[in-house]
């Protein structure tokens, strides 16, 4: 599976959805192409889905929040007569090596994440009306939704049969949002997730496991009228133009590097890190809303979270030896404030919020992004505000102290501002701020007096917004070395360190889907049981059932 | 590592601990007999420690609650010269199946987790008092106790080596202490989490890795003033007499089954299932708290939660091929609840205090055994208070429905009583009920006022406190097919389905540990940068380096 693997595409070439618009409803059809695979060797059987299939889903989510602000209910669906979707695809899965499949169902978390914050913080609902057989990934694409519906044709039924059937977890979210979301009582659960065949009718409403059971003559007219419901919560605009969602501006080159219109991707294989420059804004902030729409996908903030978001996940899938990425920023502080200042000054607008809580998205795919994240705050950088708060994602922090010698740059500042103190909560639900400082508490309050304001390194370092300060006789030796060392050290040690690190503090669904529930797939993933020869995964359409080795662990 | 481990002992036997008890302190010695190891095949060498080492410590532990009232501040510290713990045996590591290295990491999680909790609960508090070095599982053993202190002499220190130098994790509650009970800056955390010479002196107190660092002059007065000072906190009695925890009675058969006094384990190695019997009290329950604490470790209540704990360890270490628990209890209820009755209604008595404790714990021993656990409430069974706990622990339960033709046992009842509503929270901090009820709240105060009253098949029911229930006819063929089908099962896809449906809600250190940190661990576990030929655990002690797969997952 050696080959690259874009994750831009557009409504031109899409294979496997298809949405009807109608007024303030978006009615989305999962219709997948069986000979559409992303990789040789399978075929997309049922409405199965690999993570080509997640890559058109997820750029048809954020198509429809910025495309169409007026769509405020959309109803997932299957194109298919008597399947609504059988998830996974298991021949992909039992062929794929063990690094795709974590990156693959890491990825399908985080789009279906993505929809169902849609709700809540954009008023875009997601109503799953389920026909046919709603199976494993089928069943999670539901449980991400706000309401299920299912239909009562003595056939159509919902079922986590991973483990009884596969001997693995339902690990998109499954087990977690049967437990935490729709909290079904654990026993019932327990039951629920040891049923080849699942659950239908009434029982599945008594369980919890669906909103609504509707019979099949009423079901239509029911899945429309419960939208057209969602819709009147809503307060997204129903005229407003909407942003399209124009290709990306990029170059590759031949090791690994690309060149994006804001952004940089250094790639040293050699080394195995990759540095990741962010280039501030040039041209001035646009001076309104109106002005910022009227850029839209050419503005500087929106492109930047595009571009960023677009090299993580390529990082990600493409580049699985590059372990450390090293994050830094050339510009002018003031133009990148005077850039997001418009957007968080203009939250009542549809397209605003929408930028801000595409950061807010990208800035989780960055706490997710299982790579070493550095960042350097250099001479001539801008880490201000949204940018700064790339260093409180990273592990660790380098910042330069006073003059370079030879560097004619600006001194090396940071400077926080109201973003860093709100609107891009961790999965955690805390600030990274308030993550970083939850020993010292009073630390964010201290941090936040200085808003605002260029903080050179003794400062930042009193604050403890930085790990370290060196100067430019220490710099590039400390770099190096460090550099040098995080590269050299297991990368799986990595991982298991860099997942408990970076997530202390109160725990959500989403630190529990990427915490526990990815854990223990990823090490039922490593097992023989699972993905061995006669494991459940390389028997599955044999007839022949997987042959286990009985002992407990 | 086919030999029989028995987790039974006394300081008669111990090698490795010795205590000088000095009033209201306890001096305890970490002493390791290098020659002492529970296997063949390594040296514990600088106070490293095996699974055996950690059966003295979790013994000691436990008498010196029940066996020594009077002490109120145990200091933890090293009996060797310049070292005060290496941590886990890296060669006993390296040379184990998955399943013992799984094993013995919780229970050695779960000792810790039972002396951190001493202090809070029981007025027992742990200082550690470190001079020497103090890396890996050696930090772990400081991070569970209530106060750390570490001498100023130059060369004692602090280290979590595992990540650079092992390729694996600080796994016994490691990283999960170091940032949510010590609340380390996380960044501060990656650093030191990744340096093998660990961290000593006034950086080592400004990094929150330990609470005082002390002159080395100064260092044994300090830890003592300090010992004294927790030890004037406690609420435990100066006076009372201490209960001596005399060896249990069991005996075992060829087959693995197990007889104790209270508690019968039946061991069906073809069918892998193990039925658990509890037999309720025969004797009258102790008319007062003094007449309990003249029975001592004799007393019904007590003698049953050592003999099952003794029971669920057996299970977990040396039948490992036994995937179904089944719990079964025969009794009569109201004798229960009698005994159970006189330990909480005297609670403000230290050794009823210590027995309902002892309860809690074993308890969430049982949440934390990764077997299936099913209950059955057969006729004659005895599933009261306590007991009745296990109906709520298990993954699912059985109830039999009315009369069973030629059975003159009392028909199967359930009596909740106040047990089952505060004294036996889960690591996750609620209840079982609560837990079980989490999506309807309402239902435990429903049942709260059906207590103490022995509820029948279609009371229970309704009330939700069983899974299923099943008349005579249907009830040995349902359990025949449940039992053929969960044995059936893949048993790594059972871990990991009971370890997410089992802790819904809230999270806490403990479900953090046992969950997100513990997975990771095993995952690691699995991988051959830590465990294959060339990996860190195998090439541990070579002077050569681990060989990396390089790819991230």
């Amino acid at each position: 599976m050696a080959k690259v693997i874009d994750f831009q595409t557009d409504p031109s070439k899409y294979r496997h959805w298809r949405v009807e618009y109608d007024g303030p409803i978006a009615n989305l059809f999962m219709d997948v192409d069986e000979q559409g695979g992303l990789f040789e060797g399978y075929e997309l059987k049922l409405n199965s889905y690999d993570l080509g299939v997640d890559i058109e889903l997820a750029d048809l989510v954020q198509r429809m929040r910025f495309e169409h602000p007026e769509v405020k209910a959309v109803v997932m669906q299957s194109g298919k007569d008597k399947v609504f979707c059988a998830g996974a695809n298991i021949r992909m899965l039992g062929g794929a090596e063990h690094a795709h499949k974590v990156n693959f169902c890491k990825f399908t978390n985080e789009t279906r994440n993505t929809f169902e914050a849609a709700g809540a913080e954009s008023g875009q609902y997601y109503i799953c009306a389920v026909r046919g057989s709603c199976a494993g990934g089928g069943y999670e694409l539901a449980l991400a939704c706000d309401h299920i519906i299912l239909t009562d044709d003595g056939s159509s039924n919902v079922a986590l049969p991973e483990v009884p059937l596969l001997a693995v977890l339902p690990g998109t979210g499954g087990l977690t949002r049967v437990t935490d979301k729709r909290m079904v009582r654990r026993d019932l659960a327990d039951v629920f997730c040891s049923l080849e065949e699942g659950v239908r009718g009434k029982r599945a409403k008594d369980w919890r496991l669906v909103d609504e059971v509707v019979q099949n003559s009423k079901f239509e007219e029911t899945v429309q009228a419960r939208a057209r419901e969602f819709a009147a919560k809503s307060d997204r605009p129903s005229d407003a133009k909407g942003v399209e969602l124009t290709p990306l501006q990029r170059s590759f080159a031949d090791n690994g590097s690309i060149t994006y219109s804001t952004v940089e991707v250094d790639v040293d294989r050699d080394k195995r890190v990759a540095r990741i420059t962010i280039n501030g804004p040039k041209e001035e902030a646009p001076g309104s809303v109106e002005a910022l729409h009227e850029q839209g996908a050419g503005s500087w903030f929106l492109r930047c979270a595009r571009e960023l978001d677009d090299a993580l996940l390529h990082l990600r899938l493409n580049e699985l030896e590059t372990g450390v990425l090293v994050f830094c920023s050339q510009g002018d502080p003031e133009a990148v404030m005077a850039h997001e200042k418009v957007v968080f000054d203009n939250l009542d607008n549809w397209f605003a919020r929408e930028i801000a809580l595409y950061w807010k998205r990208v800035l989780k795919r960055l706490d997710m992004t299982s790579r070493s994240l550095a960042a350097l705050v250099e001479p001539g950088s801008c880490f201000a505000g949204s940018l700064a708060e790339i260093l409180f994602a990273a592990d660790r922090s380098y910042m330069a102290e006073g003059d370079f010698e030879e560097d004619n740059r600006p001194v090396a500042t940071i400077t926080l501002t109201a973003t860093n103190f709100g609107p891009y909560p961790m999965a955690n639900n805390l600030t990274r701020l308030e993550t970083r400082f939850l020993g010292e508490p009073g630390k964010v309050g201290e941090a936040e007096q200085h808003k605002d304001k260029a903080l050179e390194a003794y400062d930042a370092n009193e604050l403890g917004l930085v790990t370290f300060c060196f100067d430019d006789i220490d710099w590039d030796d400390e770099l190096r070395i460090f550099l040098e060392e995080r590269a050299s050290f297991s990368p799986d040690a990595m991982t298991g360190m860099e997942a408990n690190l970076r997530f202390p503090g109160p725990e959500t669904m989403e630190t529990r889907i990427f915490g526990r529930l990815t854990a223990w797939q990823n090490w039922i993933f490593q097992r023989p049981n699972a993905v061995g020869k006669e494991g459940a995964l390389q028997r599955y359409g044999t007839g022949v059932r997987g042959t286990y080795d009985m002992r407990r662990v």
